[in-house]
């Protein structure tokens, strides 16, 4: 299987941005592996404001461990 | 790309609130970033009082992140 | 601009749930400015179990918060 | 104001849970005050098996905040 | 009132995980006394995948708290 | 019962992800103990944007536990 997450460590706050909206979306490709699938659902998707809510919601939840692993990026 | 989350430090609670809503748009412009589409979405979602509810928690998830990272403003 | 939030550090737990309270609220206006839409809004949201439901737990998250930074009252 | 809230601390586990699903029905109480329109909705929504588990949610992030003021308990 | 909570520690993480699930459950009844409701409610319930996951999701909360009471099982 | 959950560490943050993705399956299967439903209830809800973001949303509560429980890999 393919690394894809060594470290929770990001150089900045928005870097950690970024990888908790990687994270947000490889739990979606882990539940639904079939790339098909998931290219099939996103138009409606991200066309919709309380999905698009409730997938922002999922990020925050993410930016929390990755922001908490980074100790906020208070030392840099 | 631009740098729009240099730090999550701020100087105030308030602005520690600001930044939490910056945080929360920031992430459904990620997920959707057509502009048009977003503006077209903004009147019914914002109309729409559970949308306001579940919007307003992930302000709330990500205000959790910007106050400890500034140790709830305690020192200041 | 006001300041509404100058300090989470509150005298006692109970004036930190309505800080909560507060909190809760000051979301959902700064997402949707316009007072009128949402006084319309209002009344059919506070009569729905379920709008109410989420609505408290916007306050519990944020109770969280600031619970965490009066360290839960526990020296008063 | 009636003191509702003096303490989160509690003398056992259980009675911290408790006390987090008094936080809970505060926060429906605090947003819709008139007791009538919460008593007509109480049957509805106490037989809707999600808005069971929906107000089951707002019990757990509560409790959150009482163990952790309590520190889980661990001394005692 | 039966002690069903008299502590949160546990000797592993599955029976931490069991707890949880424990204290998910409690929450249900304390809001529907009614076991002849619950009942009533469960197979719909349990047959609609989107309960099934909001309800693993309390599981999950419930378990952050019995988590961290037990310092994450790291000693044993 | 079988031990399916003997620790909380991991070796690195993308097993502890895949940890924290079996602690979501884990919680379904214990509120619903059937295989058949579950199997029944798995094409429906992994075709539906909704439904994976909020199993997403379960993941990466989970994830919090387990990245805690591991210090967030840092010493690694």
């Amino acid at each position: 299987m393919d690394t894809w997450l060594p470290t929770l460590i990001t150089e900045t706050p928005q870097k950690g941005y970024e990888l908790a909206l990687l994270l947000s979306r490889k739990a979606v490709g882990m539940i639904q592996p079939d790339e098909n699938i998931r290219k099939m659902l996103r138009p409606g998707y991200s066309s919709d404001a309380d999905s698009l809510t409730m997938a922002s919601q999922v990020v925050a939840i993410n930016f929390q461990i990755v922001a908490a692993a980074n100790n906020y990026w208070i030392e840099k």
